[in-house]
């Protein structure tokens, strides 16, 4: 059968102050009604019955979960309770739902991503399923402009409509890379999100990263052993761990509309620009600014004056500024915090 | 006898957020314990009586004097029930003094100053006031730096110690004529501090402004027409008025240090510079940032990432980001936000 897991762990700190260990993005409602969450689950229940979505978060988002999804069953969600990454995050799920179902096809889906065309969403994960037996299927983004904020997946051998061997994963590029990229037409922004047959999946992580595999069998056999044992996982993604290594994976072009909401300056799209290319939310004043973004989070206003390719956000809790050529870094803000106070969840 | 006529009536424009027509520049303890206006008032209490001490203040500020100088008697403020700048301001204080004292001395300062040598300060009064009967006398601040903020006065002949005649007024310069200004020596900073023998300043206003006079005259004699008449002078500043045009000036050199803390970029030379330039106040955090001034007027805290000449403003009513180089067009931020909000002093 058909299952869905939905990866909502992250602490959000690139979108510090607005998100924060116990508010983090994939709960906010950063854009528009519905938060990141509630809006990835909603996409997938047109292709997964909902018995069958799990959702991994960590102890830390309890409240918050329980907040912006109100109705999701508690005993469809698995605690972590530390954050070890994505492959523990997904040996886990996957030995859980193998547990019960050893037919499994599991798709595994980012929390926090924008997609705003749920119909061709939907057509793809369809297509993704049917091709999914035997193989992990890579949703491959066709990109729409020379990005340097993603990861790209290199096509290989075509091996029927739209799904094609991985040649190589590729890091984020500089601007000229990218362009090139663009122009060749066989590289794919990395989605993060996987299709794939649970006992295929299952093999290979443990033929990768069989101490991951030693453990987790652990916990799924003896649960009250989750909070010791967790915390003994190597903190390692699915990328390194599994998807650069495996011969299963292959990658299928997905066309639908996506961005990953990385950072403040890819939010910062989403806002209407004025002539000056600024945009803005909430109280803002802006006088002789350009390519300027100021998110006002409360009632308070923001005044931003002769300044240019700057970020600037308000919220009750904190004020940052930065060049928006930096959002990647609000991470490291939020680390130089955290060496002297105590913002940071329990790990 | 000596008094001295403090004008306490700014509304702060250039200090928003921080201050605001409520609750003035003047008025706030932005550096140390005392506001700007208690150390002026103590300051003139070393050499002029406390009884003819007089503050010039507005009426929307009734409430920030109260709280910042509880002792201070109400009977002598002079309330403004409109800004009209120095002149008449300066023509009301000449006129009521006049009243009660033929032989009046005056010394009129700003309160929203810093002068850090109170002893020299008070020396230089003291020789001003001797040299004040029948004369003007302007305070000329030797400069320390080619500042570009400040306008500055020409010394012309000298005719006693530290008493020239004045051969110019100057508006402020840019950066290669302020070091020119430096390197020649004559060229002294305008500090806007008048020490004056009343009958010649009533004398000049009566000259150069009869029709300002006319109206003062008549709130003098018939204070119940305070409100209707005082809205009808003229807005002009003394040196427009009266400096300029007058043979009755002299400036006196003055060799304490001072500052107009016009600007929050002039406020920020006060906090102690990091390695790179950077200065803040309050709970701040900055990663690769130069000549930053961050200024956490609450609680919450403030984090720059990346950015190079930046000022950061904020407080519980608003967030202000500029760039340093435009700290005098805060007032710009503020006449833009007023014309869609009332945020002004009734005026």
């Amino acid at each position: 059968m058909r299952w869905a897991v939905v990866m909502a762990g992250g602490n959000g700190t690139r979108f510090w102050p607005l998100s924060n260990p116990s508010h983090p993005k994939q709960f906010l409602t950063l854009l528009g009604a519905a938060s990141p969450a509630k809006s990835c689950l909603d996409r997938l229940a047109r292709v997964v019955d909902h018995s069958r979505i799990l959702i991994v978060s960590s102890t830390c988002h309890r409240q918050a979960l329980a907040q912006a999804l109100p109705d999701f069953p508690e005993d469809q969600v698995l605690w972590e309770p530390a954050g070890r990454n994505t492959a523990p995050c997904i040996a886990w799920a996957c030995e859980t739902i193998l547990a019960r179902d050893p037919e499994a096809l599991i798709g595994v889906f980012p929390s926090d991503h924008a997609i705003s065309d749920v119909e061709a969403f939907a057509k793809s994960l369809e297509r993704a399923f049917e091709a999914a037996p035997g193989r992990i299927v890579l949703f491959g983004i066709e990109p729409t402009r020379p990005e340097t904020g993603y990861g790209y997946i290199e096509e290989g051998a075509l091996l029927s409509e739209n799904l094609h061997t991985v040649a190589s994963f590729l890091e984020k590029p500089d601007l000229e890379t990218a362009q090139s990229y663009l122009a060749a037409g066989r590289y794919l922004w990395n989605s993060g999100m996987f299709i794939f047959d649970a006992r295929t999946m299952h093999g290979e992580l443990t033929r990768h990263v069989p101490q991951i595999m030693d453990i987790i069998r652990g916990i799924v056999d003896h649960p009250e052993t989750l909070d010791t044992e967790f915390k003994k996982l190597l903190s390692i993604s699915i990328d390194y761990a599994v998807m650069e290594h495996t011969d299963c994976a292959v990658v299928m072009r997905a066309s639908f509309p996506w961005d990953d909401l990385g950072t403040w300056d890819s939010v910062s799209r989403y806002f209407p620009n004025d002539k000056d290319e600024n945009a803005s939310h909430g109280d803002v004043t802006m006088l002789d600014c350009r390519k300027t973004f100021a998110y006002a989070g409360d009632a308070r206003p923001i005044a931003v004056l002769g300044l240019e390719n700057v970020i600037v956000v308000s919220t009750p809790d904190a004020t940052l500024v930065m060049d928006a050529s930096r959002a990647q870094d609000v991470r490291k803000i939020v680390e130089a915090r955290q060496t002297s106070r105590d913002e940071k969840c329990p790990d």
